[in-house]
């Protein structure tokens, strides 16, 4: 099977080895061992992919000027999946290198069709988030896609002199003025840090959800193609793969239901992970005979995600496929976790929504 | 038949007739009353056409702000086809309105495929030109396409939303992403200063060549679409005719020998005046007795496009159409007026050049 990868669509992509495969894409284990920090997400495969991450590690140990730029699409409120992210940044950032980080409100504008209010809202819920989460404000810079600076804008007028409409039809599908406005935008994300005005970053690493790669390759040809006239380096990237929601289904502020948002009332987060789908059996018996299935728990990728201790981890794992511990109390051990890490994170949100903090380190577009 | 439309071709537009007709356009000669000032361009049907133009002066009546904005494409040195439409804004500027200038260097360096220094040199050439034809500097603001700033890329991002693949199929036919980026950037040219932070000019008229309605129509189309959002009203248009080159077809610098450029040597300008194109028949004695043919005379032009005396003009026309005076005498007469005019553009255009006077009104993209 064809996997097709969709930066705008809702793609459950379940087969990650495929992807490895089919994409080209490199397997994050062969460069586990040149990490100077370890994280979970890389032993456990949530961040199971890369390009050229090898080479990137490689100039991070020469001493190279590196750099990291993500972004964040504000069409919802931030959820767990998202946190996910700001710790992947959290983590790279122990590593001392410059992070980046677009709001990506041009394309939820555009592709999403969201108001213009409401992308700008949920950005600064983001980056608030962020902050909250810890990330370095010295080492951190954060802009709205719409509110950078003429340099950024002027490579994607170039960028555009050098695709063709086929190119685009072959990456993206069905195409339309606004996606490609977009696909070059999301381009120049990637690729302005490489100018002098922006850092001159030449070493630049790309993290991002397997379906955004489609921009990466992009953004990977067309520096290609400017590599004379601007002097651009292919970008380097690193996929993660995606938490479930509550459902088994992709995380997602469109299915508010089956996702945890960072500012749910705890009350409703319990309500949320009590209710949520376990890979359990249809009765206590059958559980505590056959084991429960965690490859198919949104409750076990909490675990996964969340709970830092490998051998909690693997006593949740072997309690679970030993029908040892049921789906309830499992949930009670969780549940009390994520309200702490919610409790605590929420309190830091809103004591930054309150400070003057916000204004200070992020321009907002005026319409 | 069909005229075809293609800002981005060298499309010789010999019936204007036919184009008011079937773009509707309206004519000229309905708002000719209304001018409180007058030019020969209008008297003498060069600018031809226009869109809304009467409630452009009508808003000038009342006394609200109006604006002129204009387009130039860097891409071959200034010519008297050029010169023409700096004397169409001198004009305007005498009914002392605000004009903005746009470098459209982006789209030279996408769609004509130019190198990005040549852009900006022909630019500033450009500009020069301007200035040293009389153009207020109180009054005019200048830019380069790639070198403007926030909001009026923000206009690009948000215009493409919506705007369809296939409606930018209708207004320009084949379509590429560098087309498309091209369309949106002049849109958001002739668009951006009826935001406030630009100005809040409502009413802004765009002088240009009939070749460029495309992007007018696309303009106003895109205005109707963001009047509540950005509140925007419909742009209004004036067109004017292109003059002729030496050899009868459009003046352009890609064919140079056919064209006067403002900086060519005057001994240069004489030979080629001499070796124009006239519409003179194939022996003097055939001349004298059936008389010549102006509306084929390329000499004939340039005293159309450059004589302001009407009396003149008509003597000059008489003597052809009569057999009375030949096309050698009609070029000596003519070329004499040039090279003055020349002569005393030159000297002023190198005063300025020489002066920091650029680089204190125009920002120079640094790429």
């Amino acid at each position: 099977m064809t996997i097709k990868l969709d930066p705008w669509g809702y793609v459950d992509i379940s087969d990650y080895d495929k992807l490895l495969e089919q994409f080209g894409i490199q397997s994050t284990s062969i460069i586990l061992d040149k990490l100077p920090l370890k994280h979970y997400y890389f032993t456990r495969r949530i961040v199971f992919g890369h390009r050229d991450m090898d080479k990137w590690l490689e100039a991070y140990s020469r001493g190279d000027r590196v750099a990291v730029l993500t972004g964040f699409m504000p069409s919802g409120h931030t959820h767990l999946g998202h946190l996910m992210v700001i710790e992947e940044l959290k983590f790279l950032q122990k590593m001392n290198v410059f992070i980046k980080i677009a709001i990506a409100d041009a394309e939820a504008y555009i592709v999403r069709r969201l108001e213009r209010t409401d992308t700008i809202n949920y950005g600064l819920e983001y980056i608030t988030h962020a902050l909250a989460w810890g990330l370095d404000l010295d080492k951190t810079f954060f802009y709205f896609q719409t509110n950078n600076n003429t340099d950024y804008y002027r490579l994607i007028q170039l960028f555009s002199r050098k695709v063709t409409l086929s190119e685009l039809e072959a990456i993206y599908g069905e195409i339309s003025p606004g996606k490609i406005i977009a696909a070059f935008t999301q381009v120049s994300d990637i690729l302005h840090l490489q100018l002098d005005c922006y850092g001159g970053y030449k070493y630049v690493l790309v993290p991002v959800g397997a379906d955004q790669d489609p921009h990466i390759r992009l953004a990977r040809d067309i520096a290609d193609r400017f590599e004379q006239e601007l002097g651009f380096k292919r970008p380097a990237s690193m996929y993660h793969k995606f938490i479930t929601g509550l459902d088994g289904n992709k995380m997602s502020s469109s299915r508010p239901d089956y996702a945890i948002f960072l500012l749910d009332d705890l009350d409703i987060v319990k309500k949320k992970i009590f209710n949520a789908l376990t890979g359990g059996r249809a009765t206590a018996e059958e559980q505590r005979r056959l084991g429960g299935e965690p490859s198919k728990c949104s409750i076990y990728q909490l675990y996964m995600y969340f709970i830092d201790n490998d051998s909690e981890i693997i006593e949740v794992y072997n309690d679970c496929i030993n029908g040892k511990v049921l789906c309830g109390v499992c949930k009670k051990r969780i549940v009390d976790k994520i309200i702490d890490i919610l409790k605590e994170h929420q309190k830091r949100y809103y004591e930054i929504r309150e400070s003057d903090l916000l204004k200070k380190i992020v321009e907002i577009p005026n319409f």
